[in-house]
C-alpha cells in the first residue's frame, strides 16, 4: 500500500516526460530531450554522504534464493558482525538450500518465507532486521526495496537495482525521506584491475580522465535455459535499449567522480536490429518473434558537463569473448582491461625507483609486464591489501563478490557512508530507459536527469570511506 | 576557374544545409538533421561500378612530395606497366629528392613542376598523364582531385581527399561528369589481417555481421613538429568532429557493404573537451589557445538502412597505444584486431579438416593461437597471395601501401572498377562535416545523404576486381 502510494506520487510528480524533446535553442542548437523530473518532497533533504548510526551486528534478510543469493548467504557466514535473520524465496525449496548454508557453517536456522507471492514483505516487516538483501529477478527489485526502507531497513539490491526512471525516483525520495541506505550490489567495482586503476587515478597517474568505456557483453546463449520462468530473456523481447549497464557503469562513473563533482549530462544510444534473440526463441519454442525489441548489440556514449565522455555497451546475443571493456584515456595516461590489461604512462608520471625499465616507458605503447606488475604492486587499493587472502577463499566472481559484501557490512558497523549511494543506483540505472528513449528517436540526445537534485558538486570526488 | 566554377554550383545548389534540424515525424519521434544534396545535373549518370579503357601504360604526374609522396614514388618504380611521366612541389628541394629516388631506380628523370602555387595545374594539364596522384596536405586535396578530373585525368588521392562536403559533391559531380575514377588513397583497406578477415567475412564465417568498429588512435606529440607549417595542428585547432575517419571507416564499410547494398542512415558524434592540443601549442609558443576545437577524443556511432551500427573513434592527443580498432560482431562470430588479434567463432562455422583443436572452439572465447594461424593461411585474401612477397619487399607500411597502389594500377591496366570509388571517398570523408554538425548540436543525429543519388543498390556486396 505504502509501495503504490509512493508509486503513484512519483508518476503524478512526472509532468513533462519527453514533451520538451528536440527543441532548438535560440541559436539554433538542437537541445536533448528531456524526461522531466519529480520536485524533491517539501522537507526532505538529500543522501549525499548519508550516514546512519553504527551497527554492532548487522542482522540480515534475504529475498531471493536464486542464482545469486544463495552466494551472498554463504558469504555471509564469513563475514564478522553479521546475522542471517531470515530468508525468503517463493520457491520452498531454494529457503531450504541456503538454511543448509548456515547450517553447514555451524549457525543458527534462519525464519524461513515462502510460498505466497507476498512473503517477501512479512520478511520486511520483521522488527529484528537491519538490512535486506535482495537478489530476486530484476522486476521486483525496485518495490522490494521500497517497502524495505519504509518499514524501516537499509537496503541492498542486486543489479539492475530499478528498471524504469519511476522505479528509480521512487527509491530516492524513498531513501531521501528515510534516511535508509539504498545501495545496489554492483559488483564490479571490486574487481583487482578496476580497483587498482582507480586509486592510480586518484593519485593523479593518468592526468585529467577525458574518456572512460564499460560494458557488459557476455554471450548468454548457454545461460538462458536457466532463468526462472525465461525472465531475463523475457526482458530483452520486451525492452530496447542497455537494459543491463550497471556492470560498465561503474567503474566508469567512480572514475569520472560522477555526483562527485561532476554529472551525466545527455546520452545518444544506438542498437543494432534483433537477430539472435527471435532465432533463439525459434529455436527453442517454435515461435516466431516479429516484435523482439533488444537489438543485439547496443552502443550509447554519454558526455559530462565537465566535457569528458563515456561509451558504453551492452551484448549478451551474439559469440564473442567475455568483455568489461573497461578502459581509461586520460591526458597523460590509459588503462585498459580486455582483451588483455595494458597500461601506457608517460614516463614523467612514474617514479623511476617504482619500476623496472623506466627509461622504456613511452606515450605510445603499453608498459612491459615487469613495469605492469610493480605498478600494481605499488597501487594495490586499501581494500584488496586488506581483504585479497580472505576473498580469495571465500571466492565469488574471483572475490569481488565477498569485498563487495564486506565493505557494505563495514561501513554500516562503523557508520559510515557506503561505497555506493542511491544516486550512484540511479545513474546506473537510468541507462535501461534513457537509452531506450533515445533509440526511439533515432538516436537524438535525451538529457541525463540531476538525480541528486542540485547536490552533485557537495563531495570533491569519489572516495572510499574508512573508520579512522 | 573550371575548378571555382565547380564548387560554386555546388555551393547554390546546397539549398537548406541544416534547416530542416531536430524536426519530429507526425508520431513525435525527433528525425536527424538533414544536410540537404544537390540534385545530380542533368544529363549525369552515377560512376557506380565505373570501367574504363585498359591502359597498356599507366602514366603518372605526382602532386605533393613531402611526406607520403616520395614513398609513392619509390613504389611505382617496382610496379610494372606504370611510367613516371612528371613530379610537383612547391619545394624545388622535394621535387629533386624524388627524382634521385627515380635515378636510383634506373629510369628516366620526370618532367618538374615547382616554385609557384600554381605548379600542379600545369602537370595536370599536360596530355601525356593518365592518373595524378595527390599527397600534399589535405586542404589542397578536392581542388586538384577536380582540376585534374577536368583535364581529362583518372585521380588518387592521399586521405581524406576531401574535408568538406562541398568538397564531396565537386568531387562526385566531376567524377560523374567526366567518367574519370576519383580514388582515396586509402591504404588500410589492404592491411593483412583487415583483408584475410574481409575474405572470411565474405565466405559467411561470421554470420551476418550485425556491427563493427574502427579507429584512428595514434598519439602524435612526437610528430607535429614535422608537418609543412604546422597544417596539422593547424587543421585541429579550427575543426571540431573527426576530421580523420577514413583509416577506420574504410575497412569497416567493406565489411557492412556500404553503397553495395546498404548504406549509412545517420549518425552521431561526441568529443571530450580540448586538452593537449593547446597544451601543446602553449608549451611550443606561449601562445593561450582558448577556441580549440578538436576534442582529444571523438566518438561516432553510424547506424545503417539495414539495422547494422558502426563505432569510429579518433584521438591524436594523448598517450595511448596505436589502435585502428578494428572490430566486427557477427551473429556467429567476432574478430578483433587491437590490442591482439582474436576470432571467436562457433564450431559449426568451422570444418573440421581446416583447423586444429576444433573442439575446443565455442562461443564465448577467442580461438587458441594454432587455429587462428590455421584460419588466417586458409582464408588468406587472393590479393595478398598474389603479392605478399614483393609487398613485403618493397614495404610502406608492412607492405599494405604497395597493394594499394599496385592494385590501383592493375585494375586501370584491366579496365576494371577500381577497388575504391568515389562514393566511399565521400562517405568516409563525409565523416569530417556530418560529426562536427552533430557535436554542435548536443549529438542530435545528422543524416548521412545518399552520395550514390539513388544508385547505393545497384551492386550486391563489396568485391575485388579481378581480370579473367
Amino acid at each position: 500500500m505504502l509501495k503504490s502510494l509512493s508509486f503513484l506520487v512519483v508518476a503524478i510528480l512526472f509532468m513533462s516526460c519527453c514533451d520538451a524533446s528536440a527543441k532548438k535553442d535560440k541559436a539554433g542548437v538542437v537541445q536533448p530531450i528531456e524526461v522531466g523530473q519529480p520536485e524533491r518532497p517539501a522537507g526532505q533533504e538529500d543522501v549525499v554522504g548519508l550516514t546512519t548510526p553504527k551497527l554492532d551486528t548487522v542482522r540480515v534478510g534475504f529475498i531471493g534464493l536464486g542464482m545469486r543469493g544463495p552466494g551472498a548467504v554463504e558469504r555471509f557466514t564469513h563475514i564478522p558482525g553479521t546475522k542471517v535473520v531470515a530468508l525468503c524465496d517463493i520457491r520452498p525449496e531454494c529457503v531450504e538450500r541456503s538454511q543448509n548454508i548456515l547450517k553447514n557453517a555451524g549457525l543458527p536456522e534462519a525464519a524461513a518465507y515462502s510460498g505466497s507471492e507476498d512473503a517477501w514483505k512479512q520478511l520486511c516487516e520483521r522488527d529484528d532486521i537491519d538490512l535486506v538483501y535482495i537478489a530476486t529477478d530484476w522486476v521486483h527489485h525496485a518495490q522490494m526495496g521500497v517497502y524495505a526502507m519504509e518499514h524501516g531497513k537499509h537496503v541492498a539490491i542486486e543489479v539492475p537495482a530499478a528498471m524504469t526512471l519511476d522505479e528509480i525516483w521512487s527509491l530516492i525520495n524513498t531513501s531521501e525521506k528515510t534516511r535508509k541506505h539504498c545501495m545496489q550490489l554492483e559488483n564490479c567495482v571490486y574487481d583487482f584491475f578496476e580497483l587498482t586503476t582507480l586509486n592510480m587515478a586518484q593519485q593523479g597517474l593518468f592526468g585529467d580522465i577525458l574518456h572512460v568505456e564499460g560494458a557488459y557483453i557476455h554471450n548468454l546463449e548457454d545461460f538462458w535455459p536457466y532463468y526462472w520462468n525465461n525472465w531475463r530473456m523475457d526482458y530483452n523481447r520486451k525492452h530496447r535499449g542497455d537494459v543491463y549497464a550497471t556492470h560498465g557503469m561503474g567503474p566508469a562513473c567512480q572514475l569520472l567522480n560522477i555526483h562527485r563533482g561532476d554529472r551525466m549530462k545527455y546520452l545518444v544510444s544506438m542498437d543494432t536490429k534483433a537477430v539472435n534473440g527471435p532465432e533463439y526463441i525459434k529455436k527453442t519454442t517454435g515461435e516466431e518473434v516479429k516484435d523482439f525489441q533488444n537489438g543485439d548489440q547496443t552502443t550509447t556514449i554519454i558526455r559530462t558537463e565537465n566535457g569528458k565522455t563515456m561509451l558504453i555497451q551492452h551484448n549478451v546475443m551474439t559469440p564473442r569473448p567475455y568483455s568489461r571493456m573497461y578502459q581509461l584515456v586520460g591526458t597523460d595516461g590509459f588503462a585498459s582491461k580486455y582483451p588483455i590489461a595494458e597500461y601506457c604512462l608517460r614516463p614523467a608520471q612514474v617514479d623511476a625507483n617504482d619500476v623496472p625499465n623506466h627509461e622504456n616507458l613511452n606515450a605510445h605503447g603499453a608498459v612491459p609486464e615487469n613495469v605492469k606488475k610493480a605498478l600494481m604492486e605499488k597501487y594495490k587499493h586499501p581494500i584488496h591489501r586488506e581483504l585479497e587472502e580472505t576473498a580469495k577463499k571465500v571466492g565469488g566472481h574471483g572475490g569481488m563478490d565477498f569485498i563487495m559484501d564486506y565493505r557494505l557490512v563495514y561501513c554500516l558497523r562503523n557508520g559510515l557512508p557506503l561505497d555506493m549511494d542511491v544516486y550512484d543506483l540511479a545513474e546506473w540505472c537510468s541507462m535501461a530507459e534513457l537509452t531506450r528513449i533515445s533509440i526511439e528517436n533515432n538516436s537524438a540526445p535525451v538529457a541525463v536527469p540531476d538525480f541528486t537534485r542540485g547536490g552533485w558538486q557537495k563531495l570533491d570526488g569519489y572516495h572510499h570511506a574508512f573508520a579512522e
